[in-house]
This record gives structure tokens, sequence and C-alpha cells, in this order.
């Protein structure tokens, strides 16, 4: 079966390929992830189905590899392979526990783009106490853009955009039961925000929330660059 | 065509009998309003028709009228008509201005049903700072049950009730636009709220907020009543 | 990983914490069930995967445990644990057997609020001569709130509420098939109901339901109690 | 702008053809009245929309008319029609007022089918004492097949499926607002009834309900009336 | 845990109760089926889990026990029941194959209430051809009402109503995937049919369609017997 | 405002830039349209504002204009333009008289794309025995494909489909009440059609299903007329 | 259980007869596909579920047998069976390596109708620059018809459509995850597409596809084909 | 009525509070606009209803007004306002020349932000030809962030977001028909792009897109702004 993974994109776009795993045998993950390695030196692969990941940590045993299991995300390096640092500086936030999965993933997608990411999780809406001073460090320590993971009511990242002078990335995620469970009302409550400069993702894509929070940092770290220069 | 008005339900419920306005011919309501009148000294009808209050208002111009114009509501009261006054305390707050009508409807169901009404209007979350203090006044002053009021996100019910150790009632109202807009990311948000004790009635049913409300202020009311006889 | 479990929650709001256990690993869910019977004696944990149950009974065979196999519940109790009783009366009604483990998660709520429950189970609309005695005996033995639990069609709720003069409160189950099923059709139904005094948390939301019957009750037992001092 | 009423149904269905007025021109309606008249000696149009009406009286102004201004149906009968009488009885009950001119289209197709029909109006669940006598007396009186009509909360059909020995179909109305409003949540709810014995036709279809109910009613009147000769 | 199977629904309705199996405990369904063989002498389950087959079998291996495997029913009767015979003539029509066991519990439903069934299946709209003698010697043979089982495009009911002078239960089914999968393009075109005459129940109601049927064919069959005497 | 209309389509794509009335002001239509008669001879409005009409046959009364009152299509030429005629057979099957307008906007963008169409109107499932010999004579004739629209149930696409050797477009029509009204449930059981070879537009979209229709009608007409040279 | 499968379909519609395994036993897929192979030399079998292909290849070892195991598809030939060859040419076009196997799908269904199938997998609209040459080169080797097969956001059979001067199919695959997954989105956007020629079948209905692709292409070769006679 | 317009976001966020028109009384506009003028010298209004432009106008003439009429917004400036200009860089594009009034509402808040703003318009995917040289022009000039607004199948956000190395904003809009009308399904392939790096807001939301881009313009505005000190 033909596959064409695009190992151009990072030039192209400043983010990478991604290789979805949930819709692809393991056979032809490791068979993408080889042609990715040779033609840029990393591979990264999200949503893993569970019986993937053992036997892609098999075949690569002798690369570099980070696996996030709870987040079903692997990045594979060639022996050599250098992550760049950008300088940019990227918040993550979570509402819940159970959110941390998603916002994990956002966070190493981040990461692999050459951010620096600080996280603070499990501070939503019903204790609001436990938010205020840790955001008000977050923003005094000069961070680019904030991704808020939140599922059930989604309320978060509404309140965190009220609050902060940065862009804010919604990350609605699946947790969540009965009526606009899985991930639906928070996402509807975060596109019908009522807080200015919150831009939403799709449920669970912590790949997007990261690739489109790097993509921000990183322009603004190059401006910084060019000034310090 | 035959209609049944409840005049019995205040007696039996502690709650008073509606007409719904909206699916009604103006004659059709003109009766069942004297027909309550008779019976129990008051009409209160709701989500009238703009046109039909003008001639409400003319038949009944020899009684009392109270008409609340942006929430589409009206009391019509017998001359020897006496509210009767439970001390059940009912605070009502809205997320933005857009919501107020729906509040007010709220508002003039507990009074109705003999409840002091407070109300804090226009805190949302996008600046949650306008609400911190006016909720601390609203709490001290004893208030027995909150409804609060919000479209778009619906997210200031979690807020609320995070907060506040009283039962807090959702009231979705129809603002926002788009998907999830007409008060459905608003009610599926306060569906899946993380705060403990929040309720909820659906978009813009501000008569139901209200009376249960005070059939929960009114029994705590009752309660204090027979203890300082 | 980090997380916050809101200890304070029970003192602010007199509402316990409770752990969602349906999105956590086993291991999470016994390092934070720890920390609250550190913190406050107790630790409830709702919507447990199956395969939890037996590593946490294991895990704290030397506290006391109270297992609620068929709705999913657990609570352990500090060995000198003393639940409080407020004089808080809450009922509790299913409409079919399938309800019955969300009523019963419901039940545990308020209980461990402090409050006394009675129920009455398997009174469907299919058949409501099976309802009227029992509903007839609650309300004289003087409930201050009742919680309904219902699938299918979501009717038994504005039913009861048609006939109680004290606030009800719908808990939709995930019961039926089709559309409208999984508790959609019961939650929907609820929301639109012409019985005054019915508000509804979402579906299979025992616990809100639990908590929010717990803080009405709770309330007017307070004012009762003042009294006969 | 050619069109195929069907004349030959009510020889071969024993149902007659009805014009859907909402979508038709004025023009276009009458040429299908002129038609039918002509082929069956009636024309039945449904859903007129409110400026057809006026101009449809014009028109048949030698003709017998009867219009139902609220149900916005109207039947034209030629000078010599004899409308048939079969024997069948159906029972039309409707849940609150608003719902009385949905019950009022069945009921009109109900008799232009033959049969006798018998109205219990406004009983909805918020007050059941409403219904109970009436029922007993519908059932008693020997009706083949009830109608129930209901918006809202959409509850009284399987209240009263679970009462009566009879078919029910339930016509769910589009009188309701906020999630599950115009009808759907009416529809959903009696499509997951519990009670036996309950089938419905779409939102607002009267025709539909009629021409069901008129079936059944006929069929079994037939019976009877062989035994009679 | 309490239950209350209806064991007077059978004298109430004409309708026999059913145990929902889906939603209970093996030990549940056995102890509420003993419940209804000492009131009434028969047990039927409908929607058993697979795993509650064999252990239901064993329990009444004394007993005559009618089970449909495809349609996951079951029928158990008392050693001296027996089933009564009323004349009722009901059709079960099914489009597809994957339709028939729908058809078969709707067809078991109806004999349990003393009803002949007739079935024609296989003879969906994509090969019209092989419809139309089965269906006119079915209506040929006097049925009186019929059931037609459709899932995917749910064409045939509003066909089969098309051409039947009787009155037609739509059953769709959850056959089909993609948009409107699962029985919901089935159903809705089934509540939006043009052809006069057809209600509808639920996807996969198969009971449902079953005691609608048979009360009206009981009922039309009661009518013919008071003739022959 | 900055328009570009796609004066190269029909060049490129064998298909005319169509304007979409709906959405622009009179003003906007007008320009663009001047446009496309200096580009291509020819501008092809669709979905009209009712108000937009009468501007432009005064704007362009100098011109050959073609207006559909009851489609909202209008299509004007310049005094020279001549339409070329490919030999392409297209048919145009309606279900009801109400969707004959969004027939005649597919038959009307076929015809200016050079086909010959033929139409059968007003034959749907309700009265099978008027399709069949209209639909005989339509593929005797070498028609070589078929567009057929319908509303409500949807069903006479996949009847027509079942039938013919060609392919069937399927276009949903708007017509239709209550739930899976306006068309959905119509599109829906296409969608979920057991008959081979049809696919659909979306509801209303007269001009997709006419494009698509003479594409196909015009490469076999292209192939055919090689053959005859 | 009794089946009809539709065996003279081929002769009357050009299209083959389909057993849609998903919702069959083996035992009953067996007994139709021998059916079919007795009447028409050929059994195509769709969506097996995944137990059921080995039972088959066992049963049917002394046949050609062609297994497409992603695309859940088999092809069962009679030894002599000689598919014939009709000149018609179909292209097929994925968006990414995930909709490859529906692709196939389609592409087996329009082989066995006797058709030419070119294909370009992987050429989404993230990185379009994949797709412009591929896409050039199948235009000029002469296409009859174009299917394209995309999930997630849906939007390549639009770009296709809007380069290519033939019909065009759009695919919709269950491919994407949140809110519009499953194919939702993809199916959506593909109704409401801005590009003229492009008609849709349900999410994964590769069988749909690959049949009107095939009568489409055959009907334009069979007028070829008399041409060069 | 109580109002509370936060006059203090500016400050807050870097972004102006914006007066939501649709739902407000045109006295009630009046007033809150007096208010923000008072308070920070301008005022901005979306979503204005018709009717209130005209008495807006009125009431500011001797302020600086400009009236988006298409786009249904307005800004009222102090005459000694002065709007600061930050050399933030923002592109629009647009679908359609329907989408434009969206679009120019997010052009208009992010000038209002001190952006400079280049604007593309009508370059949709029904002919990507269009596209491709503007786009390249506006990436080499240097912008920081592309809003692209599309409504029907909401296709080029995600062609945009392949080819682009900035952040790109999706700005569904309520253009298309039928099913996934009204920028659903737009919304929805947005949500589930393939493409790296596109974030949404929601239908019609041009304030929030304009608020979200002037942010991430600002942010690396400022980086630069210190780099040439
Ligand atoms: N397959 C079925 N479809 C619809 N209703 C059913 C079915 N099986 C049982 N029931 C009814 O559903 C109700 C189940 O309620 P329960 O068993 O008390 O939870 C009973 O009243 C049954 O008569
Ligand atoms: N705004 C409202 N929201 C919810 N229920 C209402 C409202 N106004 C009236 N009702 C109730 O709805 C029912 C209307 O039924 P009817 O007027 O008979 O059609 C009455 O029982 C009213 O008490
Ligand atoms: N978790 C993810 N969320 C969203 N997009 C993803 C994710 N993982 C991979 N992708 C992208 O989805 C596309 C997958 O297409 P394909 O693998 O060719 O079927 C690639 O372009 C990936 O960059
Ligand atoms: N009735 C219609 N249905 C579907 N597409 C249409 C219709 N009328 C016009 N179009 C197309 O929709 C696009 C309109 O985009 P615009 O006018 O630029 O906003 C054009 O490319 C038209 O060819
Ligand atoms: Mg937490
Ligand atoms: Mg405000
Ligand atoms: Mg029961
Ligand atoms: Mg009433
Ligand atoms: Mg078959
Ligand atoms: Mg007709
Ligand atoms: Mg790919
Ligand atoms: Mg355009």
């Amino acid at each position: 079966i033909q596959t064409r993974p695009d190992g151009g994109r990072e030039q192209r776009k400043g983010a990478p390929e991604v290789i979805l795993g949930a819709t692809k045998e393991t056979a032809q993950i490791i068979a993408m992830a080889h042609g990715l390695l040779l033609s840029t030196g990393r591979a990264i692969i999200s949503r893993l189905r569970p019986d993937s990941i053992a036997p892609l940590q098999k075949e690569f045993q002798a690369y570099t590899v980070r696996t996030l299991e709870a987040a079903r995300a692997m990045v594979i390096y060639s022996p050599d392979y250098q992550r760049k640092s950008t300088g940019g500086q990227v918040g993550v936030i979570s509402a819940g526990t159970s959110d941390i999965p998603m916002a994990e993933e956002a966070k190493l997608i981040a990461e692999e783009m050459g951010c620096t990411v600080t996280t603070i999780y499990d501070v939503g809406v019903a204790g609001l106490h436990r938010l205020l001073a840790p955001l008000r460090d977050l923003l005094t320590s000069g961070v680019d853009v904030i991704i808020v993971a939140a599922g059930m009511d989604g309320a978060l990242p509404s309140v965190v955009a009220g609050l902060s002078p940065v862009p804010v990335i919604g990350l609605p995620t699946s947790i969540g039961y009965g009526l606009g469970g899985n991930g639906v009302a928070a996402l509807l409550s975060m596109l019908q925000t009522c807080a200015p400069g919150l831009s939403v993702v799709n449920i669970d894509n912590g790949v997007g929330a990261g690739i489109t929070a790097a993509l921000v940092a990183n322009r603004v770290a190059q401006a910084r660059e060019h000034q310090s220069q």
C-alpha cells in the first residue's frame, strides 16, 4: 500500500508530520516511521493503539524512544538527532486530572517544535482559588500563548482567557458523560465563549493545540531573537 | 374550545398556575385570566406575544397590572389581592445584560410566591473580578438558594456553584449564535458541570427556575418561622 | 502526575469532593483516596471501572469500605470516621428496576451528607396505580425534597412533580435504546416538563442529584434545628 | 405544472387524498381541489398558509366549506356529497390547550373517514386528577382506539397507554421551547415509552394520526357491523 | 433490590408484562421470571444479554422454554400454561434478511397475545418485483394489520402502506451505517411517510410493534367473534 | 467589494459558473451578471431573493431573460448567445408536486449545459402505480442518467434506482416537517439506500444535481457523437 | 430463515448483488454465496466480520477467492467464471493512507463491473503539491469518472471537482474523531461543496461509490464501443 | 436595568470590550456606548439589528462614526481619539463573496487593535488557481497570522494552513444550506482539518477571529519593536 508521509512538512510549515496511529496497522506505522527517520531524523506517532506500543518499542530499540503511555504518543529519534530550542514559551493548563493526558500530548508536540512548556494541572472551576496564584506566576514568567485543556463543562478556558493578555487555545477533552458528553459540551462552551482571544481545536486534538501554540510562540521568539542580536 | 386552567395548583403545589401566552390567541388568554382571577385573585401570564400585551392591558385596566416588557410577562391582581410574604430569600445572578429578561422572569415568579429576591447582574466570566465582592455579600445576607442566568458559554453557574454553600439553579438563556447557539451550549455546559450542587431547567425557562427556587426557599423559611414562634 | 483533590470542599460547600473513577488509573485513584482520607477521614469514589474495585478493596482492607457494586460506587472511611446526621429528609423514587443503580448512587451521596433517605422503586408510568399510595406516605412523612430516577420516556418525574409540594430533582438514566436512547429522551422530557418545580441533572448523574437534594434538605434541617433549640 | 392528485386513494386505501397546502401556491391548491371535487365529491386541505384561506373560501362559495382556522385545515364538499358513517369510535385527548389545534385536525380526518369522535382536552400530567374520570368514561363508552396529542414533555400518551386496553396513537405537537422544543422531546419520549401498545406519528401530523385511528376503528366497526346483520 | 413486575398488566391491558433483559443481572431476571410464572403462568424476556441465555435455560429446564436466539428473546411457560387463540390476523414483512430478528420478535409477541402471524421476508425496495405477489396474497387472506420491519433507507413501510387498506406499523431496525445509520434514517423516513395509515415504534422495538399489532387485531377479532355467535 | 466570478469555469469544467443570489445584494448580483455576460455571453443566477427578481428583469430588459419564478432561478443571455446542444439525455422525476421547483432548477441547468431533459412529475411512493409506465417509457427512450427529486420520506429515488440500469442522482428537497423535516429524512434515506447506483447531492441543490447529471450525459453523448462521425 | 438474494440484479441493473456481511451469521453468508455462485457464477461479500473470513475461505477453497483484508471484502468465483471487461475507465483517489481500505473497496466493485481502475493515494489537502501532477496524468489518460475517498475535513473531493471536467463521486470515510468525527464532517463538507459536479454516497460506502462510478463509465464505454465498430 | 460594560478590558486584555447589539434595545446600546466613550474614547458595536443603525448614527452625529453596513458593525470615536498602530500584520482571506462581511468584521477589529490588515477575497476551492499567487504575495509580505473566512464546505482554511508557515484562524461563516448548512459543515470541516496549525472560532464570529489574530500579531510586533530600538 502506497503512502506518502510528508517529510518536507517541517521545512515548509515549521511543523512536523505526525503519524496518526489509530487507523493504521502496526507494520504500516513502522514503515512510515522508518521513512520519516530517514528523511528528518525523527518520527512522531499519535493515538497509538495500545497493542502497537510494544512492537514499536522492540523495532526501534536501537533508537532513542520517548513514550507517553497515557497520551498514547511516541517520539523516535535517530541517534544523532538534535532537537532545536527556539525560545518560544508555551503554558499548558488542565482543568482536571483526567485532562492531563491530552495536555501532555500538546506539551510533547510544542516541545518537539522547540518550545519551553510550563504546566499547571487540576485547577478547574469547581474550586477557582486553586487557579489564581499559579496563573499569575505563569503570566509574569512571560509566556507567549496558553493552552487550556478541559472536558465536562469546558468553563476553564473562558475563565483563563478573561484573565490573560495572551492568545489562549481551548483544547476540549473527551471527559464527560450524558448529554454533551465526550467533550461536546466542552467544545461548544469554548466556541460560545464570552471571553476575548480564545480559539479552539477539536476534542482531544492535543497535536493540533500543540502545533498552533508552537507556531505562535516560535514566531514571537524569532522576533525576540532578531532583537537580541 | 375547552380549557381547564389548574386553579387548585397553588393550594396543592405551593406554586401558581401560569398561562403560557406564546401558543394561545389573545381572546383565549383573556378568558383564562378571568377564570384564574375569579378562583385565585391573580393571573400570571408568561411568554406573551408582543401583540397580546396592549389588548390585555386594556381588558384589565380596572385591575392592578404588573408588566415586564422585556421578559414578556404580566401579572394581573384583583383589587383586593394581598401577596403573601414567606420570608424565603432568593438570589438571582445574570452573566450578561442580555440575560436580564430571563432573570427578571424568574425574579417575578419567586416574588409572586412570596420570596424576597436580591439580584446581581452583568458579572460574567469574561471579567470575574466583577463577581466576587457582590457574591460574598449575597451569601452573607443569608440567601437560601441562587439562580444563575447565563447564555453563550454558560460558564458562570459552574463558577458560582463552586463558591457557594447553597443550592444553585442554572437558568440557560437563548443568547448565543453559531454552533451551540440559542442556549444549547449554555445548557449542556451546565449539565456537565464539575461543580457540586447545580441543577438546571430548560433554556429561557425563568418560570421553572423561579418556582423551583421559591419552593426551596419557602420550605427553609417555613422551618425558620416555626423556630421563631 | 500532579493532582489537587479539593479536600476543603466539604468545609466550603457542605458537599464532599468525589473522585471520578472512570477516567483514572487505579493507582491514581488509590493515591487520591489516601489524600482525602488524610485530610477529611473519608474518600468517596464514583463510576469505578469494574477492574478497579478489587485492588481498591485490597488496598483499603484496614479501613471500613462500603461498596455499591451495581452503582459502581465506593466509600472508604478512616477507622475513627463518624458520619454526621443532619436531620435532612430525602425521598428517592425510581421508575423501573433498571434505574435502581443510579437511584442508589444518589441515595449514597445524600446519606454521606448526613440525610435520611427513603426509597420507592419500580413504580413507572406504565402502571401508575403502583405509585400513588407510596408517594402519599412519603409526602406525609415530611420529606424535604424528592429525587426521581427514570430512563426510557422519563415521564415519571413530571407526574411526581405534579403531585408533590416539595422541590423535585429529575435524574434521567441511560436506560433506553433507539432514537432518544441512553437517557436522551428522558432528559429532554424532564427539561420540557409541564409540571412546576422540577429541575434536572445530567444523565446518570446520581452524584449531582444526591448533592443537590442534600444541600436543600440540610438547609431546611438546619432551620428546623435552630427552631427546636 | 403537471399534478396527479390520487383520486383513487379512498377506493384503494379507505383513506382520502389530502392536499398539503403549506408548500403550494393558492392557484395550484384551487386546481387540485377542483380535480378532487370532480372525482370524489370532496377536497380536504391541510396546513393551509393563512393567506390561502380567504381566496379558497371565495372560490368555493357555492360549495359547503368546513374550515378549522386554528388547525389551518379545510374541507370542501360538493353540494350533493353525503359523508358516510362507519360506526368506528375514536377518542382524542389533548394534554394542554395549546395542543387542541392538532387534536382537532386528527378529529376532522377521522370524522371525514366516517368515525364518531369523542374528545377530552387539557388534562396534562401536571395535574393528573383532571384525567382519570373522563378517561374512564371514554373507555366505558366503547372507544376502539385513542389518539393522545401532547407537546412539551410528551408524558401523557404513556400514562394513557398504561391505563387503556385499546391501541393508543401518540401525536406529538410542536409546543415546547429550548432543548427538545418544537415537539422533539415529546416525540422521543413517546418513542421511548414504557407503556405497551403505543405507536406514534410525526410532530403535528394530525392527519396521519386521524387516518391511522380511523383505519383501526373502521376495521373493528366493519366486523361489528357484519355481526349485527 | 425491590422489583414490582406488573403481573396484572395482561388483565388490565390485554398485553403481557415483558422483562427487559439487557439492563438486568441474570439473577434478577430469574427472580422476576419466577414471579411472573407464579402469577400469570408465563414469563417473556426480551433483549437478553447472550450470557444470560444458558443460565436461564438451565434454571427453567423443568418448564417449556421457547428461545429466539437471533432476536435474543425467550418465553417460559408453566407446564400447564395454555396459550389462548384470539383469531386476530397479523402480517409481518421484512425488507432485508438482516431485519428478520426484529420481525421475529414482533411475531413472537403477537403470537403470545393469541394472534395468527403470517410472514414475508427479504422483499426490500431494491427489487420491488419480489414484494407485489406475496403482498397481494397476504391482503387477500384477510390480515387485520401489517408490521413492516426495515432498516437502511426505511422505504418499504411507505410502499406497503401505499398499497394496503389496513393499518401498517413501521418497525425501523438498527441495520445501516454512516450518517442516519443504526436505524435513524429508517425511523425518520417512516415518520415522514407520504403514505396514509402508517404509525411507528422505536428502532428495534419488536415488542412494541407486536403488542400494538395484536391489540388492533384482537379488537377486530373480538368483534368478528361476537358476530359469528 | 472585490468579486472574482469564475468566467473560465465552463471552459475548464464543462459547467457554467452560477451566481448564488440568496446571500448577495441585488447590486452585487447585477455587477456579477454583467461580468459573466461579457466573458461568456450568459449569466445564470440561482436562489434569487424574491425582491431581486424585478430589478434584475428591469436591468436586463434588452437581453433575453428566462425566469423560473417557483425555482427562484434566472438565466440572462446576450442577444447573440447560442445555446449548444450536446445530445446528452437526462430524465428528471419528482415524487410530489411540491418537489417540482427543485426538479425544474435541475432541468434548467442541464438544459443550459446542452442536454435534452424529459420529466415525470408527482409519482411518489404513496401510489406506485403512477410511476411504473412512465418510467418504462423514459428508460426505453435511451436516457443516460436520471435525477429523482423527493422530500418527506425520500423513498422514491431508492425505488427508481432499484428499477433502472442507469446512474440515478437523488435530489432531496426541503419538503417535510417535524423530526427529519426540511429534507433531512429524505437525504438520510437516500444516503442509506439499499438500491445500487444512487448518489446524492444536498437538500434543494438542484444546481448540483443538474450539473452532475449533465456531466454524465454529455460525456456519454460525446462518445456517441464520435461514433456517428 | 428465508432469504431472497437478488440473482437477477446484474441482468436488470448492470450491477451485481452484494452480500452485506456485517449483520449476518457466517452460515447465512455461506448459504447466500452458494446461491449466487449457482445463479451468476460469482459472489461478492462486503463488510465481513473478521471472524467470518477464515470459515468462508475454508468453505470455498475449491473456488478462486479474492480477499481484501483491510477492506473486509471478498469475491468468490466459480472455476469457469470469466470477468467481462467493458472499457470503462475509473479513477480512485484517497486523501490519507487511512482512507485506502474504503478506496480499495470501491476499486474492487468497479473492477468486478468490468472497469479499468487507476489509483492515486495519500494526496490530501495538508500538502496539495502532492496532488497536482498525478491528477493531471489521470485526466490526460481519459478517465470517465473519479471517486475521491476522504475522511477528517473531507476537503479533497471539492478540490478535485474544482479541477476536473468529469463527474466526481465523493466517498466520505469514517476517519476522524471528536465533533464531526467518524466521517460526519467529511460527508457534510462534500454535501456543501462549492465545486460543480460532485455527488456523494454515505460514509464508508465504497460499494455504492464503485457501482455508481462503474455505471457511468460503462455507459460511456458502451457508446465508445459502438463508435469504434 | 443595571449594566457593567468592561471598560478596563483593553488595559487588562489588550482587547477592547465589544457591545453585542443583537440582543439589546437601541436605548441600552446608546447608554453603553456613552459609557465606553467616556472611559476609553471609543465604542465598538457588533451584530447591530438593522433598525438600530440609524438611531445610533443620529445620536452620535457629533462623533466620528465608522459603519460596516453588511457586517452590521459600528465604531464610534471621541473627537480626540487616536487609534494606536502596533505594527502587527494580519492577513484576511475569504472563500466566496458571500463570506466578505464576516471577513470585514474580523478586519475591523484587528485594525481597531492597531494591526495592518491585508485582504484576499473570493478565492475558494472551486477554482484554486485564483488563490496561489495572492497567497504567495501575502506570505512574502511578512504577515504574522492569517484569518480564513469560509462557509459551505469550509475547505479553504485547511488548504491555506497546508501552505502557510504562520498560524491560521478558521472563521466559518453561516453561508450554506441543507444538511450542514448555516456554517455547521464549514466549522466541522475546520475542526477536523488534516492541516497543521489551524484553530477555529465559532460561526460568523468575526470579532473573535479578529481579536485572536491581533493578539498574536501584536505580541510578535512588540517583540520586533523591542528589537528595532
Ligand atoms: N424489548 C422491549 N422494548 C420495549 N419495552 C420493553 C421491552 N422489554 C420490556 N419492556 C418493558 O420495559 C419495562 C422495563 O422496566 P424495568 O424492567 O422495571 O426496568 C417493562 O415495563 C417492560 O414491559
Ligand atoms: N414560561 C413557561 N415555562 C414553562 N411552563 C410554563 C410557562 N408558562 C406556563 N407554563 C405551564 O405550561 C402549561 C401550559 O399548558 P396549556 O396552557 O394548557 O397548553 C401550564 O401548566 C403552565 O403552568
Ligand atoms: N492526533 C492527531 N490529530 C490530528 N491530526 C493528526 C494527528 N496525528 C496525525 N495527524 C495528521 O493526520 C494526517 C493523517 O493522515 P494519514 O496518516 O495519511 O491517513 C497526517 O497529515 C497527520 O499529520
Ligand atoms: N444553488 C446553488 N447550489 C450550490 N452551489 C451554487 C448554487 N448557486 C451558485 N453556486 C456556487 O456557489 C459559489 C458561490 O460563491 P460566492 O458567490 O462567491 O459566495 C459559486 O461558485 C457558484 O457556482
Ligand atoms: Mg480535580
Ligand atoms: Mg456584559
Ligand atoms: Mg419494572
Ligand atoms: Mg392547561
Ligand atoms: Mg436481501
Ligand atoms: Mg402528489
Ligand atoms: Mg498521509
Ligand atoms: Mg465566488
